[in-house]
């Protein structure tokens, strides 16, 4: 949950008289949202909303992740639009930071994920896979697998405060992914952190994604490894082969994978346990005590982590060879 | 900023189907509100708040507040109006707490409130004082004069932690105002907290009052005392005599204040600012470092406290004797 800055009535007025918007009606701090600041605008004409880009996302991305839904939207992808000021700017500045005002997406997201949510958001998953195709601009994937031993480096001599003999365990499995780990799997643009509350549901049909500000280019079967993760454990932890299956086959029914694809995801799946330990470990130990947002807890990641060491097989998955 | 409780979309569904409202089509947190978890949510029909009471509300005095709303927006005040189960209740539970669904009011709150943002409030104020006549339940005021002393006494001992000597400035206000505090001022349903946050505004109108859960009977009066601290101070802290004369105005322009009320007025701000300091104090000193929520810092009213008991009459308020 989420407001970093406020913003004064004068320069929120000037900010909108640079878009061709309807006369502003209300406007509320939004609680969610980890990174940046989330304001609900109401118009008389439609619903937007204004993202205050905080200090954890570099400003030179920005053009990348606004140009990107932009490109997705165009090509009929349901995502945040960003709306153009005047001048045909997409980001803007507001009380000291960038900003930009993007469509409001119809749609909640599930608490509780059931197989045929998985199935639509493999589905839309591979769509936007597809859409992504022709996207002019890249961005390497930070937190892909070469970044994870530096990110590590940050925090390694803190791990095992987090839980004794941690950082050992991380060592041992950065050792062995950056081993294992498929370089030449089909690449393109993924969206790489859709957990369920970036994809927005209205009744029972999947209705957009959003929060693209971890895209990237990077091998298509990790996004689905990293909504294995998200969406395929219960709260206790244990993993749902039936909600695996549902997403692998919402997913080729727009885009079958290969074999190299699958039989990579027991990797995949355990470097994305490892990339979510890492970053989550990481704010853990570096976040003061009196922030506003609390850190996420690292080890139930661990845990997956561990899941996914015991499975040996695109078929402990859910997914079958190819037909 | 806050939303306490988390609702599972299973709990969302049973809840919204006690009511005659259109199909969900957005559910989002809300950062505004520090006692309750509000959220906004959209149907095909129209918008809502959703709050959910946390521990400080005292459920038993829901009724009030939420018929309250109820009588007002039947008069034709402007703010939000509770909506009725199927089966006629405005409360109702969810996900373990009290809650309710009110209509959403359109508005923006004011940052930086200008003199006639003041005489708008003060003439909303008015009218919700001739409005509250006929509501037939009573709530006395437990943060009213009778209070302060007690809510003192939950944190005397570590007052000077907030700021050296501040107990002994309490104890002395305390004594102060207990003693030249005027009881039979005429009295009735007040807000009591109609700080800016609480006052929407849209196209340069006021367009309702919200956030009526610190509405008592106490002195009319009392509810201008209020507002004088929390509007019509800069943010150095000066006071800005032109604003308070317009709030004054506003509410003349709806109910006449009596030679008794504007004699009060150095009192009854003075009061209300001890009121805010109490309060600020009281949760500076025990909210866990790690909260969710930041305290306000009360030294600011502390100040405000300083600046009132300089003023010796109603004039030094903009408050002219009636003509």
């Amino acid at each position: 949950m989420a407001v970093y800055t406020d913003v004064s009535d004068e320069d929120l007025e000037r900010f909108l008289s640079q878009f061709p918007v309807g006369t502003l009606v209300s406007f509320k701090g939004i609680a969610e949202g980890v990174e940046n600041s989330n304001y609900l605008i109401a118009t008389d004409d439609r619903n937007y909303i204004l993202t205050l880009y905080e200090r954890r996302v570099a400003e030179n991305d920005l053009p990348f992740f606004l140009g990107l839904i932009d490109h997705l939207a165009a090509k009929g992808l349901s995502c945040p639009t960003p709306v153009r000021t005047h001048s045909g700017e997409v980001l803007s500045r507001l009380a000291g930071r960038p900003a930009a005002l993007v469509t409001f997406l119809d749609g909640i997201w599930v608490r509780r994920p059931k197989a045929e949510h998985c199935h639509a958001l493999g589905r839309a998953m591979a769509e936007l896979h597809l859409a992504g195709a022709d996207f002019a601009m890249t961005r390497p994937n930070a937190l892909g697998v070469d970044g994870w031993r530096p990110l590590f480096e940050t925090f390694a001599d803190d791990a095992d405060q987090v839980r004794p003999a941690l950082g050992g365990q991380i060592e041992a499995e950065l050792s062995t992914l950056e081993e294992a780990w498929p370089r030449d799997l089909a690449s393109g643009v993924i969206h790489a952190d859709l957990f369920p509350d970036n994809v927005f549901f209205k009744s029972g049909e999947l209705s957009g994604l959003i929060d693209f500000y971890f895209a990237c280019n990077d091998a298509f079967a990790y996004d689905l490894a990293v909504s294995v993760n998200a969406w395929c454990f219960e709260t206790d932890l244990s993993f749902n082969v039936t909600k695996a299956r549902a997403m692998f086959d919402g997913y080729q029914s727009v885009r079958q994978l290969t074999d190299a694809e699958r039989q990579a995801m027991p990797t995949l799946a355990r470097g994305a346990a490892l990339r979510f330990l890492l970053t989550r470990a990481h704010d853990w130990i570096h976040t003061p005590k009196d922030a506003l947002v609390k850190p996420h807890d690292p080890i139930p990641f661990l845990r997956r982590l561990w899941t996914h060491r015991e499975m040996t097989s695109a078929a402990d998955y859910g997914l079958a060879a190819a037909p």
